[in-house]
């Protein structure tokens, strides 16, 4: 993903120039003098228990359409970002959860984002097709569609979560796409 | 803080509007039909560990200038978030890190702002005073100025920081400003 450049000013509305400001090439206002500082976006997202199994949504739109994800989006503005995950699971897969601890973040630099996924667990068990999904459902950890799923932020949530309960212990876990 | 908002679409240069649109208000340029969404920027930090000190930086910049805090700054476009706490320290204290791991998710919603603290250790001691600092220093617990940090976000990483010492444990610890 390539971050769209701006082209005019969003205060004065002239044209931009690229220049270093602040210590790296930004957009800049010449007419109005503002600096236009843009920035990685947060990803916020659940990874939700219920008995011993673990909620999925498979995607009904693109990027990845039909391949299976935790609930996760972009979180908006003034919101926090456990605020974002409880959001997101109710809008992809109408399930209510209780949040229990930061499990990931994962950075995609190239996507200019930082996913922060936390370990959650299902209120009652309830889920539906939320908007943005084709179906929700609950995987044991033998059931998890590792060659369908969506977007590496979610296996290396789901893999460290599965390491994680066989030790007894959940711990935070810090990683990057590409992995090494 | 206030968001300052969107007048003129970046993209085509023309006024924007305030609508409705992907479920809450935002800039849309109905000229273009880009809309402008915005989102919450992460703040990037580290809690420096040297023998049994920790590592503040006095703010010589507005705002709360002239009081102690972690290093931390915005994460800039493309760059990893250990990577912006790395980059934030060398800046602010001159000083070399190795990440250890995250010690804190931190939410000031009403700054739309989400900080990402992370443990780390110098790597050889020496710290400098970077541009954006009056002075760097290296604190016991029972040296730390309590009464004159800059942010919240740097208190509740140190208080949580000294409490997990005390316990050998060190778990991330996710809190949201103003604390209840």
């Amino acid at each position: 993903m390539i971050i769209p450049r701006q082209i005019y000013c969003s205060n004065c509305g002239e044209q931009v120039v690229y220049k270093i400001a602040e210590g790296r090439e930004r957009s800049v206002c010449e007419h109005c003098n503002t600096i236009h500082y843009t920035n990685p976006k947060i990803v916020a997202g659940a990874l939700c228990v219920w008995e011993n199994k673990v909620l999925l949504c498979r995607r009904a739109i693109e990027p990845r359409k039909g391949y299976w994800n935790l609930p996760a989006g972009y979180l908006e503005d003034f919101e926090k970002v456990e605020d974002g995950a409880i959001r997101e699971t109710w809008e992809e897969a109408g399930a209510e959860i209780c949040i229990d601890k930061v499990i990931t973040v994962y950075n995609i630099p190239q996507a200019n984002q930082v996913y922060v996924h936390f370990l959650a667990n299902l209120k009652d068990g309830i889920i539906r097709n939320g908007e943005e999904s084709i179906e929700s459902a609950l995987f044991t950890e033998e059931e998890i569609p590792w060659n369908e799923m969506a977007f590496t932020s979610s296996s290396f949530a789901l893999r460290h979560y599965f390491e994680d309960r066989k030790k007894g212990v959940y711990n935070t876990h810090l990683g990057t796409f590409p992995e090494k």
